[in-house]
């Protein structure tokens, strides 16, 4: 299992300051920026420190007592043990590869589909890696564009994630004026019906390993990032979309299978969303179950939940412990041609509709109390050229 | 909105004698029984204590310390709130109403869609009310049918009401030999199209009782029955199917209006699925939200949650007191012709595919300890004739 692991990364030596440069070299001036969001992994072991406190102080991303004394110590205290992990997996995480992989693909899919709008261009804004939202949007305005699409690679929209990059680009532009260029949004893409058919396709790739006489009866266990109950209670959409996800992906698969949705990843003393991937895996074993799927249903890129926590902790270990005989662990979608059409159906779809940004987005939490959210659907109205039809008739989008 | 109500409900004098009489005395002997399994609600308030027992004492639905004791306790202190409940719906409860006429328009569609399986007949096996299981086995078997589809009325499975039911036919043959029937069980249907498009057009129809330049910006709130964060944390599927229900519908809908989902009708001191139905209204009418929709989704006939819980306590009175400009409630399924088509969809589909159980209902939760649900499983697997292929090379279904 860990030697296979190996093939899914390669080191990649790009520097931030060539991707912007290559960026501003391209031959063609780009008319419509593709911004893909995502948080990013180290790509290099040295990139563990700022990494961690990047995630530790970012109050979207997770809420600490004294959160600024606490984070970077929690960020320090655990420097050590992360980096051992991604030196396990390769020496870094390949989600800035695959993330710049599927944008070229993305944009030569666009290119061809939609004349009007090409040529599109893709640039990557990370959250906790370079490259960073700030340097990103510099590169975008800097390359003279007519439009930008900002476009989340969290196919589920959580305020932790896809909410906390945003916030970040409302940051950006906090003290500054915003440029000449349409802006709009692709904040959840969660059931799109390619999505849906590439994790069909990954699964289908890993049945296709289980004996013939028992295929139809592996137990298709789908995980995905748990969140805090108190992010639940507050109504955040993330696990109501992951849900989404997995019926769209067995509507598309059509086997007979069991089928599970299960939670991963779980940190801190907090009560989170349960079941825990890790003990449901051992408690299906204890009932006999000796075959199953894992698949990561929340993420497109390999990154080290599914090479080191899905693959090296619970497939390797905990499931070998527990007595299961055979489990395999579907692919992310990566590069599947299935994949790079799906990103392209969202884009394409969002370009057709005319829609700049989704009322669905401008709609808070029922019990969310931040400013910080207030403040930056206030500023995605502005920066996306939203009008309420009736401002003082409606204020539903509040 | 009280004298509306009353248009949802009338008085039914059918008695359970003659319902079996009526059953017996059919025209031409039916081939294919469609055991329609619900809950059920008391038709009179006669019924009420006897019902609210039922429910308070059966363990599948609610887990009480000293339940064979404080159950009933419960169940009669709570009898006269809850008679004055029934009373201000009309009397009692629709749901037998709903459901025996949503089964002869099924089997009149099957007799026509399905010449092999016809004659088709209904039978309505309730949980807590007249006709219960026991009587309505029995007249299946009376009927002499060749075949019998056990079909859940809740489109989304849930341990505590689907699974309750199909406990109860366990128990039915628990102590007697099995009929000459071939059984097979439809226990979810959460996201067939036509179920989704009869929500969509539920909701369409309430969406065009606002203004014209406001209705796109009306939030759609769906919501069911909250479930306890004990079953949810066991690995119960219902949140998840709910949830997918939601996602279905909205794809059918095709409307840019923002959705979210809630949970109704939380009982007692343990910690519930949230946010809370009222709770969401309040915090939504604080955040300046002045039109909503709200949409029962987990529940296919008009019940004392519709009728009383949404239309008199949250749309009456939550949302008036808490400023809200305009409140429709979607009215659920109950005979609308794209219903019986989704019905007579999901009852076609399961017989041309052949599956006589479903691996996922013989799937038990990850964390399930019950035993009663265990022996449960192993009792379909026997009433519905299914073998596993190599037994003793997979056990993924328990």
């Amino acid at each position: 299992m860990l030697t296979s692991m190996y093939r899914h990364h390669s080191k990649i030596s790009t520097t931030w300051s060539n991707f912007i440069r290559s960026a501003s070299q391209s031959a063609q001036k780009p008319k419509t920026a593709i911004i893909m969001l995502n948080m990013g992994g180290p790509q290099t072991t040295d990139q563990v420190p700022d990494y961690l406190l990047r995630i530790m102080t970012d109050r979207d991303m997770i809420q600490l007592p004294v959160q600024s004394k606490l984070g970077p110590w929690i960020a320090s205290r655990r420097s050590e043990e992360v980096k051992k992990k991604y030196m396990e997996i390769g020496g870094g995480s390949p989600i800035y590869k695959w993330t710049d992989l599927q944008g070229k693909l993305l944009t030569q899919s666009l290119d061809k589909m939609l004349p009007d709008t090409a040529p599109h261009k893709h640039y990557i804004a990370f959250r906790y890696v370079p490259p960073f939202t700030d340097e990103t949007l510099t590169a975008v305005e800097k390359d003279g564009v007519e439009r930008a699409i900002i476009f989340s690679q969290y196919p589920q929209y959580s305020c932790a994630t896809t909410g906390s990059s945003l916030n970040a680009i409302a940051d950006f532009y906090k003290n500054r004026s915003l440029p000449n260029i349409k802006f709009t949004l692709i904040e959840r893409w969660a059931t799109n019906q390619l999505l849906a058919k590439v994790f069909a396709e990954r699964i289908q790739e890993k049945l296709q390993l289980f004996d013939g006489r028992i295929r139809d009866q592996v137990l298709i266990m789908f995980t995905a990032h748990s969140l805090p109950l108190k992010a639940v209670s507050r109504g955040d959409t993330y696990p109501h979309e992951v849900a989404a996800s997995v019926s769209a992906t067995m509507n598309q698969l059509s086997v007979p299978n069991p089928y599970r949705l299960v939670w991963q990843s779980k940190v801190g003393p907090l009560p989170w969303l349960q079941p825990y991937t890790d003990d449901a895996i051992k408690a299906y074993a204890k009932k006999g179950v000796k075959h199953m799927i894992l698949v990561p249903i929340a993420f497109v890129n390999e990154h080290i939940e599914t090479l080191h926590e899905l693959d090296i902790e619970y497939c390797d270990e905990v499931a070998k412990e527990a007595g299961i005989k055979q489990i395999e662990r579907a692919a992310a979608p990566n590069d599947h041609p299935t994949f790079i059409a799906a990103m392209a159906d969202v884009v394409a779809r969002h370009i057709n509709n005319g829609e700049t940004v989704s009322r669905q987005f401008l709609s808070r939490c029922p019990h969310c109390v931040s400013e910080r959210c207030k403040s930056s659907k206030e500023f995605y109205k502005k920066l996306c050229n939203y009008t309420d039809y009736e401002p003082e008739l409606a204020a539903s989008t509040v």
